[in-house]
């Protein structure tokens, strides 16, 4: 490709409304431009990359026996309420009526047009296990679209369906998913974790997420620095500390503390360290027969943060997790959040593990400006649960039993589920079975968000000067930047030839022909990030050389003109 | 792909809602699956056939200089009321509203989209010229979608904008375009026709569509037997008569006809040819300046057809045409339109050419069960308007001076058009000219069918068996059936070192290893339409030979198992 038959689309200036470096830097490289919110144009160099990772993705479905068809973005609405979720899904559900005022969707994902297909074409378990995928646009209205297409309303996403007469099936292939998404990412060339995720509202009860490893990432991720253990934090188990409760040894007092409504007030002005202290949250406890919500108390350790996931799968706690109103507080316990603690609470009260090996600890007295010092379990508080409640910290233990648990920051780009039958028992996708019954197909589900991994690809992948593409993805393997061409009579020779030669031995290849300045090309060619500049210029021609730049690690090899296209070749391996 | 690992899906029955051909062949042969009204699943097949044309497509647009983008689906509404289409655009536009209340439309089209991308992007004439081109689904809401992906309310097209600065370097363009176009309809091996069209709602001036020719096509096409024209029939010009009109050699003379209210009960009944006759079609004109429409009469010969969009472009009558009511005809004239005709009355009338060359002929006497025989025009009727207004008819001279004029019928799949400035100076999308003013840009748009295409070429290419893929797009180059496989020693050895013989030689082969008899699997792959089926069987075997059968010409080639490989690669020609 020429850039004079091209549209670079570069910008000097950051757009203002671009928050994080990876938006910023797709619009100044000229790969989208927005239309409205959420809303993108994919320019040809970001096209070029986008297109490379669908491919990278369907060559490895393909591999692992997964097949491609294509559903259709609008789907409608009956599809939705026989799986219950026309009322269960939010806003970001984009619905309309067409002209015969019929209601649909477009599709923000595929299980009920995936399980209606399969129901009306799959009759026996002879034609079982099938794993059916598509790579596709999809439709989701954000409340807050942001960050360019890492959060976009129309995005592009690698869809996969999978379907069994058998949990062991299923987890067959879903180890072969989670393999073919391991390869992906490998082949991707980025940096990335497959880790142990909540099944959240898709249901299902094994699930893995993979994250693109980035410090601007969403999402925080526990490691154990000795095994291949990662989980996403709101997963990773705060194992039970090794230590038994040591004998209580202080007697329960009470001591006022006017100026401390928080742990650190706590610690600041009456020396109180964290960990020997706790905090008491009061939230809204599962309803009862009759529909009425009671309060709960959590008691965690002072320097821990509640898990809020973890704690509302507790049967005593509503779920989704409420925090009580302050009102109620005061209503039922006669002080203020600031005061609050475990003993002579008349709630059901839920520990987490580490404050439950605590002896002679810290909580507030349930009066106001009040706390007490010396408190023990079972001799000051008599009747509590114990469970994980608690967010893992770095340092912690790791659950797998090797090592200790790191945090890194990383964005979601895949996810795979083992939903089981929760879609194909609503909507009663059943096969013949071996003895001639009727059985409800168990089900996996595998998605990839192709366009996200563009954006998660530069955050992982930059510097002050541009983009830095791993090559697997780079929109050119290669640019040739010719020094002032326009002033010299071999210089476009060369290049041309080059330029021919180079694309018939198979590289995509970006030929800088513009009448600019050479700082101007090789700034555009930097922040474009194409991994590889040819440089030809006149001082270097003298010895019959052309400089190759790498743009990862700025190396500059002088190479031979006539053997240029091989070691290039060799050079790059493309 | 081995079948057993695929999705077949044939079905034996005709769907009972299937029209057209192609639309039953699609759903038996397992292409697609209805999931609504207009809108489908691609099946494997079907999307290994669509991805074919789209391939075809792309190659063909970036030889041609076009640069590939991707602009989203969903379109704000506020660049559509810059435009005034908006408004103007039916309920074929799938609107809706976003969660904060903003109007969105899916796009049918991207004028709009493009014409506020490049007045953003690009600013100076030196840019120019400049064409763009995206393979993208479509969003269209048909009152009536039928013929399956023919006509749906979802589809894949590949639309292209290209932007200039003068009308001669659109042309330039334009003729490019064109040129592509005959490329990738020749490449996709189908016969097809380049028309002379009507611009019709988009505007502009030059148009061409591009027509596959089948008999079920909704389109009329004429054509010159001897010569390189071809037009829609709606736009094709029915020439001047080259006959003079005779001198007037008979009276006017009113004859009682109460039987005849036609032209076909006047030649029944009265023994009036139709071409010596003429019928008189009362229309609404155009407004006068208090906005009031009156009446205006069209006079064609008895055989002739009325072409409303000839006649609605004429000055005096109203666009779109509109056929006055039997109670404005009563009113105006006193007599039912059984019984007009041109002499007498009171308004303007428009003469077809091959009417205003008869002397002597039949028409109505605008009285009720009379008719005039002995009409002569100048002499009868003094004032009227001579124009086009007629369809042309099989054996009329071609417009182009050569040859007469064929009609057949065609499907459209595609349309390129010169738009001239309708959507940049709406938009105001300028540039600065070399004179440093700024100037509107001149636009031409460039549209296929790309999932069309798949069904026009099953209209094309069927028989009683199936479909018959021309190669290009066929979902396989190749099916290997052997014939009782599980009963054999060798068969099964042969089969599979075959296939991945084939399939490393670079074919696409579909390996039927199904447990199914050799009639399944022979009728499966004739309905699929794969070009050549590879039949291995034991008493060929015996003499070291496999079957090598042509889809299309059934003829049947013996060849040697030792070089078989090569054989099939030189018989194909993939």
């Amino acid at each position: 490709m020429r850039t004079s038959q091209y549209i670079l689309a570069t910008l000097k200036e950051t757009p203002s409304d671009a928050e994080v470096i990876s938006h910023q830097l797709m619009l100044r490289a000229g790969m989208i431009r927005r239309v409205a919110s959420g809303l993108y144009t994919w320019l040809p160099s970001g096209l070029r990359v986008l297109r490379k990772v669908e491919n990278i993705v369907r060559e490895e479905m393909d591999k692992a026996g997964a097949i491609e068809m294509l559903m259709p973005i609008i789907q409608p609405a009956d599809l939705w309420e026989e799986s219950g979720r026309w009322e269960q899904f939010g806003p970001e559900l984009m619905r309309f009526a067409d002209r015969h005022n019929r209601e649909f969707a477009l599709g923000p994902t595929h299980e009920e047009v995936i399980t209606d297909f399969v129901r009306k074409e799959i009759s026996s378990y002879k034609q079982l296990p099938l794993t059916l995928y598509q790579v596709q646009t999809k439709v989701r209205d954000e409340r807050r679209p942001r960050f360019g297409v890492m959060r976009a309303r129309e995005f592009t996403m690698k869809d996969a369906y999978s379907f069994h007469l058998t949990e062991a099936c299923l987890d067959a292939t879903y180890q072969a998913m989670h393999k073919a998404y391991c390869n992906i990412f490998e082949r991707l060339g980025l940096d990335y974790r497959p880790v142990i995720a909540d099944t959240g509202s898709i249901g299902g009860s094994v699930s893995h997420e993979f994250h693109v490893l980035a410090e601007s990432g969403e999402d925080a991720i526990a490691f154990s620095d000795a095994s291949d253990y990662a989980a996403n934090i709101e997963k990773a188990e705060a194992v039970a500390p090794s230590e038994t409760r040591p004998e209580p040894s202080k007697e329960l007092k009470v001591f006022p503390t006017p100026d401390a409504k928080t742990i650190s007030e706590l610690k600041k002005h009456y020396g109180v360290k964290p960990h020997r202290g706790v905090k008491t949250l009061i939230v809204y406890g599962a309803p009862n027969e009759d529909g009425i919500r009671g309060l709960v108390a959590l008691v965690l350790r002072g320097d821990h943060e509640l898990n809020e996931l973890k704690a509302e799968k507790h049967p005593l706690v509503d779920s989704p997790l409420e925090m009580a109103s302050e009102a109620d507080i005061v209503a039922a316990i006669g002080a203020n959040p600031g005061s609050l603690g475990p003993v002579g609470l008349s709630m059901p009260i839920i520990v987490d593990r580490s404050a439950n090996v605590l002896a002679d600890f810290v909580a507030g007295a349930n009066k106001d400006d009040e706390h007490f010092s010396g408190i023990n379990w079972d001799r000051d508080v008599k009747s509590y649960d114990v469970a994980d409640i608690r967010n893992i910290m770095e340092g912690d233990p790791s659950p797998c039993g090797q090592g200790t648990l790191q945090i890194k920051r990383g964005i979601e780009v895949g996810h795979i589920f083992q939903l089981g039958t929760k879609y194909s028992e609503a909507m009663k996708a059943g096969v013949l079975s071996e003895s001639g019954k009727n059985q409800i197909m168990t089900m996996g589900c595998y998605g990839i968000g192709v366009s996200r991994i563009v954006a998660a690809a530069i955050e992982q992948n930059n510097d002050q000067y541009g983009i830095i593409w791993p090559t697997a993805i780079a929109p050119f393997d290669l640019a040739i930047v010719p020094m002032n061409m326009h002033k010299s009579h071999r210089i476009p020779d060369i290049a041309n030839n080059l330029y021919d030669e180079l694309k018939a031995a198979g590289l995509d290849v970006l030929f800088d022909d513009r009448k600019e300045r050479p700082g101007v090309m090789f700034n555009d060619m930097e922040l474009l990030g194409v991994p590889y500049t040819l440089v030809i210029g006149e001082r270097n021609l003298d010895e019959n050389k052309v400089e190759l730049k790498n743009r990862r690690t700025g190396e500059k090899l002088m190479i031979d003109i006539d053997t240029a296209v091989e070691t290039i070749k060799a050079t790059i391996n493309v």
